[in-house]
């Protein structure tokens, strides 16, 4: 068996206002959909981050793919994952740059997405789901809602605009609304809560109505992306120890991995032992040895789009288990193959010990690229299918649209502050810390 | 596909009298052969420790494993290995206790067996070696001749007697004529040299032999399996700089985690950075936090047979990367099996940053079960063939030949202390540390 064609298909899906610390989404989020394609007629696809350079990235590595069989490409393209970028850690991680935008994760990335379709493509020739290929430890995954702040609208522009099932989501109230509509539709039994926008006093505010809505038997967290001096950090951590205390956890409260172990230590000290999880001061193994020995992260929020593929998040799961940390996935916007590339990988790696996070609800049928649809979710779990591969194929015509539409919107690459620029403040800079 | 059928063969194969800290080899080492048959007509074999408990250990998981899809035993039998030991490390590791005979990883070894066949019989339906099921990252493995101290004799008993390819070697002389034989049979490109019987001076000459018989390229290792006090460790490090500075290693020259460091320690302050490796003092994931921060051991020896499993190898090899550890492979006395496991695990784990351990040649043709007789090394490598699975087919009447052996002999476990007592000086223990 032998791969015969790369095809790197970039898509512009409708991403709602949605608010961060690191500014505002555009109206489009952007994603490549790879696909190989062996000379046995087995397609495989795969999901990436987005945009000009993740495609230039995917197409850059045609003629080493081309020819390779799939059971092989690691030997092919190991290098790009294995060597870990080193260096500054603070320039390798996501404390400035967006997921998907840092040059320094590109080989783990592009690696990912080939690992993804070439099990898609195994999968499919021995008549296994991918999670078989790797080893089954679960049957079905859990996954966290991911509610934000965010203004009016449901993504899109001009004739594409499209319909908005939140509104604008701006106090404490509306986002009790989001996450109560939120859990109704998809079942979620654990709320990860994108903070870092508004003053912390309004965020801890927020963290406490969820909690007398939810009660103490739904894990709560909080994700500022680094918004917060340890000062703050540790004065929100305390305000909401029993918010986070059940369960749950506090994620990136401050940049890189001296600021989180600060954290922890004045937490610890306080008698608030909420573990902290990153995938900003932490983003790769080269992180690890520095945040262990300062004991700055309790839980390490994997992604298989940047770790390296999903042999990488096994590594790390037994990795973290064995320096008894915590483990849970990290979430972009993204569609359906790419949420079942990571209920794969979870239901593969015993030690995922907190529901995943997924952006998924944020996303529309409109956009979706699967045949058949949205991807259900029941009582907030993905369940594998009984189906060989990732158990989802592509939905040509609707990849088509989503190629349309990249080719007529102005998004190249994801920028949340140029957007804060645009529809908020002409002036707006991303200030860590901010309070 | 389902497996049908589990059958397990206890073996006993011809072993000279070879010396150690821990005493004597038997006349004949024990193993199991594992075999897995499945409803659509495959066999996967896998050889593990032998001996009746490791016999009963593997028998007692056949409720779980025959009607199970080979793709899913992790599944029914991953809690096995998951669940590692933790508790006193000193109990776990092989300090007290030969390889095999601890029961606190009977359920990694058991687990490690069941994988093993399982991916045999996975390669041969999809028709792909096993390195390339796990992920290839190199086609030929390369091995470390592993001279030891013995009396003469080739092992076997009355009828079965063997004979002698390399005499008595109770002196440096007899160890470098060893060793050269042992070169020119397999062109070994490194050797581990199995040290803690005799007095340490006798040991560091013995090094020294070998360093101007072999010349500064060819990489030499130490392994008194914990015989030496913290100083007189330090001692031979430091005498042995130049012989071990080179690509080797000094293993396990005394116990445990805490002994290791304050080595490791007294080493660099005398300006000797040589590597400690170690499959004494950590033997499992659990051992890896307390070394880590101890600075114990810089390069941990594997063993797919007692880690847990190829693919547990496989997070390890990720793990000692990301901590800056070497890693390589330890070995016990075995057969082909054993041996093609070996390789293709470290075909599949791109860290493998030395080369292997093997006790092959001490190993006879008439005792080998796989068809076609004893694998060949080529330069002390072995090449992952190009056959579907491990590569080795059983011989079905060398099996049997094996089994009437074990039937025959005497041994039931691994007693390297009875074996002293009745051959040597029948007051003889153990002693930690001796020197």
């Amino acid at each position: 068996m032998k791969i015969v064609e790369l095809r790197v298909h970039k898509v512009a899906i409708a991403d709602p206002p949605l608010r961060s610390s690191y500014g505002l989404h555009a109206p489009y989020a952007l994603r490549c959909i790879l696909e190989l394609k062996t000379d046995d007629g087995f397609t495989g696809i795969a999901e990436a981050h987005g945009g000009d350079a993740q495609g230039a990235a995917l197409e850059s590595v045609r003629g080493q793919v081309v020819g390779a069989d799939p059971f092989q490409v690691i030997n092919r393209l190991g290098p790009l994952v294995e060597a870990d970028p080193t260096g500054n850690s603070a320039d390798r991680s996501q404390t400035f740059l967006v997921p998907g935008e840092n040059p320094y994760d590109t080989g783990a990335r592009v690696f990912s997405a080939v690992e993804t379709a070439c099990f898609d493509i195994i999968g499919k020739a021995v008549g296994k789901p991918v999670c078989d290929l790797l080893g089954r430890a679960r049957d079905e995954v859990p996954f966290s809602a991911y509610p934000f702040y965010k203004h009016a609208g449901g993504g899109g522009e001009g004739d594409d605009k499209r319909e908005d099932e939140y509104g604008e989501c701006l106090s404490p109230e509306t986002i009790v609304r989001q996450v109560v509509q939120m859990r109704k539709q998809y079942g979620f039994a654990s709320f990860k809560f994108k903070g870092g926008v508004l003053e912390p006093d309004i965020e801890v505010e927020t963290m406490k109505a969820l909690y007398r809505e939810l009660g103490p038997d739904v894990p709560l967290r909080i994700d500022p992306n680094s918004a917060w001096t340890v000062e703050t950090s540790i004065r929100v951590g305390i305000a909401l120890k029993e918010e986070l205390g059940r369960g749950g956890y506090l994620e990136d409260p401050t940049a890189d991995i001296a600021g989180m172990a600060a954290v922890r230590r004045g937490l610890l000290k306080a008698g608030v032992d909420t573990p902290l999880a990153s995938n900003v001061a932490v983003t790769g193994f080269g992180d690890i040895p520095e945040s262990v020995k300062q004991d700055a992260v309790q839980i390490v929020l994997c992604d298989h789009h940047y770790w390296g593929g999903m042999r990488q998040v096994q590594h790390l799961g037994k990795l973290c288990k064995t320096f008894g940390l915590g483990m849970s996935m990290h979430s972009n916007s993204h569609l359906g193959i790419s949420l079942m590339a990571m209920a794969h990988v979870a239901a593969a790696t015993p030690h995922l010990s907190y529901a995943c996070d997924t952006h998924y609800p944020w996303s529309q049928a409109k956009d979706e690229v699967v045949l058949g649809g949205r991807i259900k979710f029941v009582n907030g779990c993905v369940k594998i299918p009984n189906k060989p591969g990732l158990g989802v194929e592509l939905d040509y015509d609707q990849l088509a649209r989503g190629v349309e539409r990249y080719a007529k919107c102005p998004y190249r690459k994801r920028d949340d502050t140029a957007e804060m620029r645009k529809h908020v403040d002409p002036n707006w800079k991303r200030v860590l810390p901010r309070w």
